[in-house]
Order: structure tokens, then C-alpha cells, then sequence
């Protein structure tokens, strides 16, 4: 097809500029990623969360399924400190939800900061021993050693912005692509540089002048769940489209069910901004559970320390098919969630973008 | 010109659906409104804060420079109670302001609810009386008796939502066509029915999904500056597209020089959410005056209280040129601002949306 070929398609070597985004928490499975792949698509890892080991595991049984290239996310350490007070308040806010979850706390350890660089780097060695061919990052730039390393193994390094500076940076850090995150994207901020205020930036607003600053291929992510917003992101100035929310309630995706129903049953209005279940922030359903953390909002301790605190709150209403203390990360187009395959739902957004360009043609 | 031939076009009898947003506070000159309505786009005054004369005054003046159709936008009263004690609190707070820019309080008069309600009644009296041929309204939705008076004077109804809901609720309200304010869009948040963290959706996430759910014409508002814009809300599903900014930084435009050049220099991660000046959440420049009231935030007023306590300081600083204490309005894409004349500007978009148009024709 004539009107998906571009740099990006090519850098990528790829058959359509569609990439399921790379949705942490079990959400982007083997099958998922493979689906995707297969239809010509760029199936992704949400590997920030994931053990070294994991991610190998994972990577081989991909190839399982696949010989289509896919791509891994990890997420760029942020520095933190420990502080075991605000970590007893929060644990005490959180007491009785344990208890109504009838979740028994075990005692949690947190990695300290330098086992978590110790770990990305360990992440690293494994996408180059299994010569991953795209590594993409949220939340920060690596190293220039860390993109030196990549590049000199011919894995194309893609990174994430929010706002127009912080795509100049990934640009200057030699980046061969970046994502654009709307303020309509679903999950974590990927923002390193600005305050969340500064950074909450529409596509309409954050692609085109992006372009103008930008030279690497920018890539849409935020609200686009159809051809009309591939055709809108592309007019804009985007020649990729990462689709998180679409591919969440697809058939193969990992996530709980009960997840893909809340989706499937919101409302634009319903997707609130919160730090209660990883201390970072992000976009999701609004459930009790961020109701009542918001209470104690400013005893939340920072990411990953609040993630690690959650982590088996999480599990537990996961379990119980409670959706009111899960994260329910969705973009601010549930409206248009639908629950098919990965390979139908690329088939339609690939009929449905050429659809709409064809009606210009006359 | 067949591509911008549409329902919206036909309703409103203009050329270009290209529709100048309906800025209060003076920015909506005669010269401008008259300049877009000469260049085929619909030139709107923002009378929301304006006296019935003074919108008669300017009415004449307009149709001595155009003899195409312009709009009128007003405020719907919303209810209110005046708190003298909060009153006494937030004028206490900006004391040293005042001092700073040398401006000697006088008593302020607050009007009261039911004045407001007998102003918005004189408003419609004269909109009707002059024969003007479409009417918009922020901040809700006009009782059925308003609607049907306009409608019965063959005047164009046009209302404003933020959220899918209130897109219905305009249709149901049997309004013409809705404008939807996305979140990037510059000053006041139209929204009427949801609170503000429910409202803030990205056009592209909030077209596409209005869309689905509404029949009469959509106007896309928030962050489109250029033909780029223009083609993406095209693709959303939108009719109509509403530009501030871009217009706000013209030369025909009423804005202060400081006000336009704070534009013409800021950037997508410049502009915050307040209620600083006027009581009700609005999108602007961040400048001094809402970093000082954000420490005060609970004290602030209701609109349009806090729009009458900060009339006199936003004046001040105006003839000052001091742009830290005025209300600096904006969408997010204030990269894009130019500061041409309006025609200049209206041919630039429909060249470039045209440019855009036909290149998915081959």
C-alpha cells in the first residue's frame, strides 16, 4: 500500500505504522504481541515491570509464534530514596482495604535504586543477547553509553515525550524515532523533563509543533482507537500510531477480563489522573480505590516505591474480580473500545484510514 | 470550493467553516469580526461581560464594516451567592498586588444573580432586536423559552460542550450545531455539566466519540491554529473549526500589544488551568498573578465575583504593559501564533488544508 510506506515503516521494516503500545502488567502477552506482529503491525513488550529472566522467557516464546519483528519498553530508572515513615502512613491508609480484600501483607521488600539500575542494565544485556530488534523507553533518556550499546548491535533505540522540548532531547540523544504521549494516553506520564501541569498537551496541539522542532519520525499516542485518528494524527504531521486502549480489550491481550469490561463500559468523563497505585502519575478508571487515596494523596511515596506497595492490593482485587481497587489504565477513548481481535482490529483501522484518504481523492 | 461545502457552511451561509472563537474581554474588535466575515469565515463577538449598549454599539459598527453574517457568543448565568466574608479574604490577599501596580480600590459592585439574569434577558432583547443571525452560548444551556424565542426569529443557536454528554444535551436541547472545546482550547472551560477533571478531553479523543453520538454539525475548538489542525478535526468528524488563539495574535484583534507578543513568545507548555481572575477554570500563560492566587485557591470566589474583584488589577496592568497580572488566555499550541492580518490568516489555512486535501488524492 502506497500510503503506509514511509521512513518510519521502513526504519522499522514494517507493513503498516501500527504499534500496540507497550502496556505494562501482564497486559501485553506473547499472543498479543504475535497477533499484532503478524498483522503487519508492531507488536510491543511492556517489560518495565518484568525480572531479566522474564523477559527472555517471553522474547523466546514470541518467536514461537512469530518471525514479524516486536519490539521491548523498558522504563529509564529515576532516581529515589527510601523513607520507611511515609511508607508505615501510607501502609496504615491502606490497612483497611487489605484487610477488606482479605489480603494478608507480607513483608515488602523495595529494591533500592541501585538494584534497579543494576536490573535495567541486566534488561539491556538480554535484548542484545536475543537480538531484539526495536528497544523503545518511557520515563527518561538512558545513558548515551546505554544507546551506543543498542546501536552498535543494530537495535533501533526509540524514546517518549510529552511535550515538544522533551522530543528535541531524544532527538539530540540520537534517537531513531519518538513517541508523542497525548495527554489523552491511558497508564503512566512519560514525562522526564517538565512539571505534570506543563505536560498534559493535546496531539492536536502536541504533533504539529513537535514537527516543526522535530526531524525523526514522530509516532501519535493518546485517543487514537480508529482510522479517524490515524487519518487525524498523519494530517498533523505523525507517521506512526500507537494504539494502547484499542489493543488493551482486544482477544489476546493478558488483561483481567473485569479490566476489559470496565473499558468496554466507560465513558470518555470517567478516566481520572492519579498517583494512588505506583506513586507515578497516570491516566485510568476512576474507582475507589484512587477515591480514597486521594485523601492521603501527599503521603504517597514516589516511583516504584508506592507500586511495590499496591502490588499485592492488586493482585488480590484481581483476583476477586473486584474492579474497584485494580488500576484501570485507559486513554480518554473508551467509548471506542471494542472487543475483537488483534488482527481485526487492524484490518478495520487499515480499511477505515484508507477509507477516509480515498474520500479526499475525489 | 466543493471540500468546504458542508450543512455548516449551508446553516450559517458562509464560504469557509472556519469560525473565529468568541473571546471576551474586548479581543473580538469590530475590525476583526469584520475582517473574517469579509474573508468568508464567521467573525463572533464575545459578549459574555458586555452591557446590551455596548453589544447594540458594536453590532452597528460591525455592519458598517461587513455586510456578512457574524455571531454573537453569551455567558448563561450561572447561580451564585455572594460571601462578603470571602470576599473580604480574597480582596485582603491581593492587596499588595493592587499596591504593586498602583491602583486605588474603589467599592466594588457585585452584581447580583437575578441582575445577571435580567442583563442575559436584555442581551437576548437586542440580539433579536438587531436582527443579528446566530447566537452561541457558554456555560450552559439557555432555558427552552430563550431557545425558542432566537428560533422564532430565525436566529442560529449554537451551544457549547466539553464532554459527549453535554454534546447531547445540546442537541436535545434542539441547538443547531455544538461546539466542542477540547482540552487544549485557551480561556474559560464551557463545561456546565461535569466537573473539570471529568472535561478535560483531547479533540482527539472527543470528536471522534461526539461524533458517534450527536447528528447536528460539530465545531472543533482547542489548539488548531493552521490547515494542519483543520484536516485532522476534518478527519475526527468535525464541520466546523473554531480558532482563538490564532486569531487573538492578529493585527485587527483587540488583545493588548503585551498580551499578543506573551503569545507570540510562549510555548505548548507554557499555559495552566485557573481560577485566578475570574472565579471559573480557564486556560492562560502562566504568569505571576495565579502563582500568588494558587497559594489562596480555596479563598477565591465564584465567578463572576472574582471576575469583578480583579477587573481593576487586570486593567491596571494592562495600561502598565504589565503582563504578569494580566489574564494572558491561551489554547496550547501558541508555538503556532503568527501575527498577520485576519485574511492573510484565513487564506493561509484554506490553502494549506486544501495542500493537505489533495495530497491523499494520488
Amino acid at each position: 500500500m502506497g500510503m503506509w510506506d514511509n521512513e518510519l515503516t521502513r526504519l522499522l521494516n514494517i507493513e503498516y505504522p501500527i504499534i500496540q503500545a507497550p502496556m505494562a502488567g501482564g497486559v501485553t502477552s506473547p499472543d498479543l504481541i504475535a497477533a499484532v506482529s503478524n498483522s503487519g503491525g508492531l507488536g510491543m513488550m511492556g517489560a518495565g515491570y518484568m525480572a531479566p529472566g522474564q523477559i527472555r522467557e517471553q522474547i523466546r516464546q514470541i518467536r514461537q509464534l512469530t518471525d514479524k519483528p516486536f519490539g521491548i519498553n523498558l522504563f529509564v530508572p529515576t532516581n529515589y530514596t527510601i523513607d520507611r515513615e511515609k511508607i508505615n502512613l501510607v501502609k496504615h491508609s491502606m490497612k483497611h482495604i487489605m484487610e477488606k480484600l482479605k489480603y494478608q501483607s507480607e513483608d515488602i521488600e523495595i529494591p533500592s535504586f541501585e538494584e534497579n539500575i543494576d536490573n535495567f542494565k541486566e534488561q539491556i544485556n538480554i535484548i542484545i543477547d536475543e537480538k531484539v530488534p526495536i528497544c523503545t523507553f518511557t520515563f527518561g533518556i538512558p545513558s548515551a553509553d546505554v544507546i551506543n550499546q543498542l546501536k552498535n548491535h543494530s537495535i533501533i533505540v526509540i524514546g517518549t515525550a510529552t511535550t515538544v522540548e522533551e522530543a528535541i532531547l531524544n532527538e539530540k540523544a540520537e534517537m531513531d524515532a519518538v513517541v508523542l504521549q497525548g495527554s489523552e494516553a491511558g497508564g503512566h506520564r512519560g514525562t522526564f523533563k517538565k512539571s505534570i501541569q506543563e505536560s498534559l498537551i493535546g496531539l492536536i496541539s502536541l504533533i504539529p509543533q513537535a514537527s516543526d522542532h522535530v526531524h525523526i519520525p514522530l509516532i501519535a499516542a493518546g485517543g487514537i482507537m480508529d482510522g479517524r485518528g490515524v487519518m487525524a494524527a498523519k494530517c498533523l504531521g505523525a507517521k506512526g500510531f500507537q494504539f494502547g486502549t484499542a489493543f488493551l480489550t482486544c482477544v489476546e491481550s493478558g488483561a483481567n477480563q473485569v479490566y476489559k469490561d470496565a473499558i468496554l463500559h466507560s465513558t470518555e468523563d470517567q478516566t481520572v489522573l492519579t498517583t494512588a497505585f505506583s506513586g507515578k502519575i497516570a491516566r485510568g478508571i476512576k474507582n475507589t480505590f484512587i477515591t480514597e487515596m486521594e485523601k492521603v494523596k501527599e503521603d504517597i511515596p514516589v516511583y516504584p516505591i508506592q507500586n511495590e506497595l499496591t502490588k499485592g492490593i492488586r493482585k488480590a482485587a484481581g483476583t476477586l474480580k473486584n474492579q474497584e481497587y485494580m488500576s484501570l489504565w485507559s486513554g480518554q477513548s473508551p467509548r471506542l473500545a471494542k472487543s475483537s481481535t488483534a488482527k481485526e482490529l487492524i484490518e478495520q483501522i487499515i480499511s477505515e484510514t484508507e477509507k477516509i484518504s480515498s474520500s479526499y481523492s475525489n
